[in-house]
Parts: C-alpha cells; sequence; structure tokens
C-alpha cells in the first residue's frame, strides 16, 4: 500500500518541521502557516494533511512519545537479559529527561504540549492520557519489582511510583543548565539505589 | 513618593493582566496588544511602562515568584518558632506545585516562562537566576539540617538538594489531573520523612 505509507512519510515529515519550529523559535511561533513555511510546502498543502493545529500537535506529540519508545526499547535491548527493574527504570528516566539531543527535541515539545493542553479540552484529554499511560508502566515496574522481591515488600507502589516519575522534574533545571546531566543521573541512582538496596 | 508608587502599581496590574491571558489562553495569546486589551489600556499606554515584551514578561515573573515567597512567608508565620527544616521543605515545595488556584497561576506562568526563555537569551539569563536561588534556598536548609543533626550526616547535600527540587516535577501530573494533590503530598511527605527520619 504505497499511498498509505506516503501519506504517513508526509505527515511525519510536516511533524518534524514542528519540532524544528519549537525548538528554535519556541510554541508562539508555531502556528500552521510558519510549519508549512518550514516543511517546504503551501498551506493548503499542509491542510491536506492535517485539518487542524490541534489534529497536528497531537500528531507530532504522539511521534516523539514514539521515538522515546524506540530509544528505550533500543536500550533495553542492549540491557543484560532478563533486564533488572531498576535498570529499566533508569532507562526510561534518563531518556524522558532532555540529556542529549535527541531527548531534548521530544521534551521540549512534550513541555509545550502540557502547557497547551491547559486551554485545549482535546489536547488536554490526550495529554492526559500519555503521561496516565508512562505512569501505569513505572507501576508496572515498581508492582513486579515489589512482588519479585526487588523492592521491600513495605513500600507503597502508588507513592514509589509517583516519586519516580517526579523526577522528570529535572527537566527545567537541565534545560536552563541550573544542574549538569551527570548531576541528575547522580540524584536518579541515588534515588533508584534506596529504592531498591533495602531488598537485595 | 506618590509617583514611583503609581507606577509600580500601574506594572503589577498590567503584569496581572499578562497573567490573565496565559491562565485563561495559553502563551501563544500572549502579545503586548492582547495584553494591553485585558489589562484595559491602550497599546501605547503599556509600551510607555514596558518597552519590551522581554521586559513585561521578566517582570510578571518577578511578580509571581514575589507572591509565592510572600505565601512561604505568611506559612512560615504560621509554623512552630523555629520552624523545623522538614517543615519548611514542604511548605516551599506545596506553595510551589499547582495545588491551589493561587500557585496554579504563578506555576503556570513559571512554566511557560521557563519554555519562552529557551529561545530568548535575556530572559534564559533571568529564568537560570530564578531557578538557582531556589535551589540555593533549599541547599542551605539541607546543609543547615546536616549540621544540626536533623539529617543523617552521611547524606549527600548536594543529591539531596537535587532530588528535593526534582519533586516540582508533580507540577504537569497535577495540572493533567493525573495524580491528586493529596498524592502528591503524601509522597512529598514519604520523601520528606526518610530524609528526616533516620537522624532523629
Amino acid at each position: 500500500m504505497p499511498k498509505l505509507v506516503d501519506h504517513q512519510e508526509r505527515r511525519e515529515t510536516i511533524a518534524r518541521a514542528l519540532w524544528r519550529v519549537v525548538d528554535q523559535h519556541g510554541w508562539t511561533r508555531a502556528t500552521m502557516r510558519e510549519v508549512a513555511r518550514e516543511a517546504g510546502v503551501s498551506l493548503g498543502h499542509l491542510q491536506h494533511y492535517f485539518t487542524s493545529r490541534t489534529g497536528l500537535l497531537t500528531f507530532a506529540m504522539e511521534l516523539a512519545a514514539e521515538q522515546t519508545g524506540d530509544r528505550v526499547t533500543r536500550g533495553l535491548a542492549a540491557l543484560d537479559q532478563p533486564p533488572h527493574p531498576r535498570d529499566v527504570l533508569r532507562l526510561v528516566l534518563a531518556e524522558m529527561l532532555p540529556l542529549r539531543p535527541e531527548a531534548r527535541a521530544s521534551s521540549r515539545m512534550s513541555a509545550a504540549y502540557v502547557l497547551e493542553a491547559l486551554h485545549d479540552p482535546a489536547l488536554r484529554k490526550q495529554a492526559g492520557l500519555g503521561l496516565r499511560d508512562g505512569r501505569a508502566m513505572v507501576e508496572r515496574l515498581i508492582r513486579q519489582a515489589i512482588t519479585q522481591g526487588q523492592i521491600a515488600p513495605d513500600r507503597d507502589p502508588d507513592i514509589e511510583t509517583d516519586l519516580i516519575v517526579a523526577l522528570t522534574g529535572f527537566t527545567p533545571l537541565l534545560e536552563l543548565e541550573v544542574i549538569e546531566p551527570h548531576a541528575a543521573l547522580a540524584a536518579i541512582d541515588q534515588h533508584l539505589d534506596r529504592l531498591f538496596a533495602e531488598a537485595s
């Protein structure tokens, strides 16, 4: 089905143009017109692929989430098999934080998306679902580690999940160079060591 | 000096109009023209008080930070004297997170400001200074608590400071209602209990 593949490819090209606009000039410049210019297509052509700005933003965000997922999958393949849940959590956190250029683009896209979502009910629902999925994935890993005796049984899985997810709070500190990548990773390691230490 | 007070009041009124625009319609709508409209003044009048959008954003952000500071000061006065550093840290975190309407306005302003700062060198410097000040304040409390034996001496003050500051990462989760305020506070309490427990 070459037509369908083409369509998907064209949508990804446009979504990447949106990322570049957001990354280089900020969210206020991310209009349909500016994205069309950056993608090198006419506004009419862009509107053929995305009928609304909301549709474009949602697609661009899903693509960013997918790429983060791909980086995590590649990272998982490089770990000892089966991977230890501590290593999986560290990998997920490291790929969500703006520690490297690829992750920085999706991290900025995600932060801008959350802000925009506060004023747009359709985006809000999508953004909420995305965060909920991420939190649920961390919760499964924590519960599994408790069952397998890698985390002490007296730890509350909900609270431990929330404390792990909160570590994405390093994002603005890293972006504004208030802390260095190695310091963020050292803090994450310290937190994970304490979470997993007691039961090992 | 009534003239000076007037000037400051007028600037605060305009800054509050910016907050309302950001809060209700999002960052993309926060142009000088829209803020003037919301403040009920002409664009020329607004430009008399703020010659550039950067100047307005910086002032509005400083005002938000000042109001957060005022809420913390009022909260401190309600604590046992002298306040325990654990209670001070809890208060600071609770006032920085969007748990209540007043804090939500400054939290959204702050998140939007950080994003905008990534593409504006003048804002970037200001935003970095603000975050650095906040981090330094937390670090002083942690170091003092270690010296006074309220936190175990083997804790690394830099890492503990970063882990506390990272807890502001609950912001997007609270904004998109992925977690409830009581869950964020429960996680913060758990983290602080562990930090202070060993030495008490």
